[in-house]
């Protein structure tokens, strides 16, 4: 197991606060934006193929980065697509995919806004969008995936675990009953990558995407979408870096994952990213999903014992979402901050049909990383136990 | 004037090479790269409407850059949408107006690859696409464009300069006679903004795009689309952050610039490009224009005095594209940095038909920034008139 001691010092802004808010964003440790703060005074340069030192020192760094994302998640730098967030990763597939009237996509009730709004604007298209339910703690049962798929559905996008429950899903399992009937699979990872180990190649998903700075702990503006057969996708955005050949007859698109990549990428995010990456390899994926699945289920525990707080998800939930009798989540959030300097989402976590199935006016959200402490669970508790008394 | 001595302190990399190749990218001042660090270590947090203190100060200081942003370019915060780059902004352009069979674009055989596939792929929508050509110096007549225009012409696309000749063009004019005739226009500022005051009330324009990291010195991941009536254009991607209300029958987006900036943007990066705006206006644009302006007017004379060598571009140029006879340029390039240091870039400059043009298989171009020196234009005279003897 890590000294959580030494891998705090990484991270300064927990000195301040006590940051629970890692559902949707993390920190980023301090080698990461060594990393990038090299870039920006050693070598900075555009990348591709310049001729001169920076632009090649700049390139290199930049696809080695892609390559330790690659390696991370057991797939190919060539299938490796750096993108903005994993918003733009879902809408390159729901823009990328060659549709036509009456093609069919499954989707489930329990997604973030990012892996919904996207199928729902493809009805625009003549394509039929069903939404798979779920239970109250926010499990999809994979049979009912398997009965929503039609011989025309020709995409499942479901995610691996649920921002608003912290519930996971067997996408190994729902990717097997998807392709089984002929329909492509895109496993949205964003709360699940760098949190447990995830093996795309395992799954055996069509696309899997991810933001970079969540549980891998890169810098904001960067995510990735890994493609198993690059040819299934039309990039969204042509223009530099995606061609090798135009005329003023037409052009002819470089091999991916250039394609996909048009215009100046985010190159200190990037580099960033891949440190981080390397960073969590250093610690050891399988003793973060350790530490934070104890932080998590005590958390949760020791919160649904207060009287007058209810908590949400499964009893395997990976997020805490809860609510205190009689307050709004906001409320909640706001005095933990004000008397604790406790950080934690509250709201609908971009993902209003989770909310709404539960009834409520949203959920305070708590949500924890590699470097929070059982001590930081107490204050919480004891930060909650107060709120309940003035509720 | 601004002393250089203590402006090149703010760029380190500066005291390790001569860096020419401003058109691909500038360097990041330390300012600018020091409000990142700010934000990563001391308040990192996901932007929206988190009631924590980290999300409320993450929040404040992204909309505080763009509104330095908006208030630099001379337009609303409103109509700032923050891009990942300039061909973000302008394939955002393309997708997101509502083209129809018979619609024709007009843009010019002298822009960046992003300035013109995303018009040359509509033809797969039925839309019709006007090549507007140029004299031999990259300049486009405005008349030629006012020809171009027909009763379906819905958008003149054109730059504000070439990143190939560094023509500058009338945009302003050009502006009128396409908004006479009925059509919006992009102007594509990826070689302007920074370089040269640019009022986009004052040009009148309905879509300008510009990344961070050129004339702005912001980061590599950034970029703006002004849009002047945010009506005009659907987003291209849907999700997190781009809506107020969903449901399982359909969603209602929020405004602009919301609606335009789907999932976590790239925050570090933005509040980087803010504050290197900020340091862009305290040394004030009017001198940096002069600067470079006499940098770049004394290296093409310099160097079109050498003999082998040809200077292409129109006088008023901004960038020094050139070419010593016999050699390739990306030899030249090679050649510069290892006897010297000298960072230029060579070949196509994502303008392949710009360089057919010239009958050339790609030049070598030195870009100049307000970093720059007479002494690093004497090196780059004596390189190049050393490998003319080479040659």
């Amino acid at each position: 197991m890590y000294d959580i001691h030494s891998v705090r010092k990484d991270f300064p802004v927990l000195d301040e606060v006590i940051y629970l808010d890692n559902g949707a964003t993390t920190q980023t440790p301090v080698p990461a934006v060594n990393a990038m703060n090299d870039y920006f005074f050693k070598y900075a340069a555009n990348h591709g193929r310049g001729a001169h030192r920076l632009a090649r020192q700049t390139t290199d760094n930049y696809e080695d980065a892609r390559d330790k994302v690659a390696e991370f998640l057991n797939t190919t730098p060539e299938s490796t697509v750096l993108t903005k967030n994993a918003t733009e990763s879902i809408n390159m597939v729901a823009l990328g995919i060659q549709w036509e009237a009456g093609d069919h996509v499954v989707t489930t009730l329990v997604e973030h806004h990012s892996n919904f709004l996207p199928w729902m604007r493809l009805k625009e298209k003549g394509v039929e969008v069903t939404i798979v339910g779920s239970d109250r703690e926010g499990r999809v049962n994979p049979k009912d995936v398997d009965a929503a798929i039609t011989d025309r559905t020709k995409l499942v996008s479901v995610n691996h675990v649920s921002n608003v429950f912290g519930s996971i899903r067997d996408v190994e399992k729902i990717t097997q009953i998807a392709q089984k009937g002929g329909a492509m699979v895109l496993v949205d990872g964003s709360q699940s990558a760098g949190h447990m180990p995830v093996d795309i190649k395992k799954i055996g998903c069509d696309f899997f995407a991810t933001p970079g700075h969540k549980g891998l702990l890169g810098p904001q503006g960067t995510g990735i979408l890994c493609i198993k057969d690059p040819d299934a996708l039309e990039p969204t955005y042509v223009g530099g870096g995606t061609v090798h050949a135009v005329t003023t007859e037409g052009y002819e698109l470089e091999p991916s994952p250039s394609k996909f990549e048009a215009g100046t990428p985010n190159i200190p995010g990037v580099i960033g990213l891949g440190r981080a990456v390397e960073y969590v390899q250093e610690i050891g994926v399988e003793d973060i999903e350790k530490h934070e699945k104890e932080l998590t289920t005590d958390a949760a525990k020791r919160l649904s014992e207060i009287e007058g707080v209810e908590v949400y998800g499964p009893k395997d939930r990976t997020v805490v979402p809860f609510n205190v009798e009689g307050m709004n989540p906001h409320d909640v959030a706001m005095i933990l901050d004000e008397t604790r300097k406790i950080c934690v989402r509250s709201g609908y976590h971009c993902a209003m049909p989770s909310v709404d199935m539960l009834g409520v006016e949203g959920t305070v959200r708590a949500s924890f990383a590699l470097y929070n402490t059982e001590e930081e669970v107490d204050s919480l508790i004891e930060g909650v136990e107060q709120i309940t008394m003035l509720a």
